[in-house]
């Protein structure tokens, strides 16, 4: 199995309610709700309405992040649930929010982040910074 | 050609200059640049080092998101450019960015994010607190 740094699901949630999409209060509420749902740390979440109407809004984790985009008068948000670190489960988010907002429709596309493979053959010197840990040393790999 | 809502490119970037991915002010101003550099207007950024290293931030514009995570130890930065609006060009940013960081390497993923049609197809009920805006009359279309 390919060693990653990081996971990343890209959601679509279809058929919302629309006044759940259009409250800033209410989806910091549910995002909060989601990090802390998949084991995250929280570090800050920032939230903002749009006018007319949508709501845009990130919850940073020690862990990577969350984000969500609200489109009310489509029913339709955006989500993405990027987490590294394997005691975090980023489909607990995904199922917390698909409840919370009233998802009648959704799709995943789950993607990897920082492949360890693609990291030591695309790194084209020793890391100066800290040359104990660059990952040639690290995953007895070496550089091109 | 499919009418979308947003455009997202998720970007690894590779051979990246280690002091650089670890300077939070370093990072953060890169990153607000990216963010002016596409056009984009910033509504807020937030970032934040950690220990013992890595920087992780986001900047939301009024066109959405942009995010970045940095592991300095293998040269490597994850970043996301999340926007709507045709005035908006997130291959700028990346351009922007690719530079500041001093990448020799680097991947894009470009996605699109809500797809007008699949929004239609997959609502199965006019908006009920925009009726006037929910995408049946809209568009044109019809719900299933």
């Amino acid at each position: 199995m390919t060693d990653i740094l990081g996971r990343h699901l890209l959601v679509e949630f279809y058929g919302c309610q629309p006044e759940t999409l259009d409250s800033v209060a209410v989806i910091e509420t549910h995002m909060n709700a989601a990090a802390l749902a998949c084991g995250a740390t929280i570090v800050q979440s920032t939230f903002h309405r749009f006018e007319p109407w949508g709501v845009s809004g990130v919850v940073v984790i020690s862990e990577s992040h969350l984000a969500i985009h609200t489109w009310p008068e489509y029913g339709y948000a955006s989500v993405d649930l990027y987490t590294c670190g394997g005691h975090i489960e980023p489909l607990a988010a995904y199922e917390h929010l698909r409840l919370m907002l009233g998802a009648q429709q959704a799709e995943i596309q789950q993607l990897q982040r920082g492949n360890m493979d693609d990291i030591r053959s695309r790194t084209p010197h020793p890391n100066p910074l800290h040359p104990d840990l660059n990952p040639a040393i690290l995953k007895g790999g070496t550089f091109a």
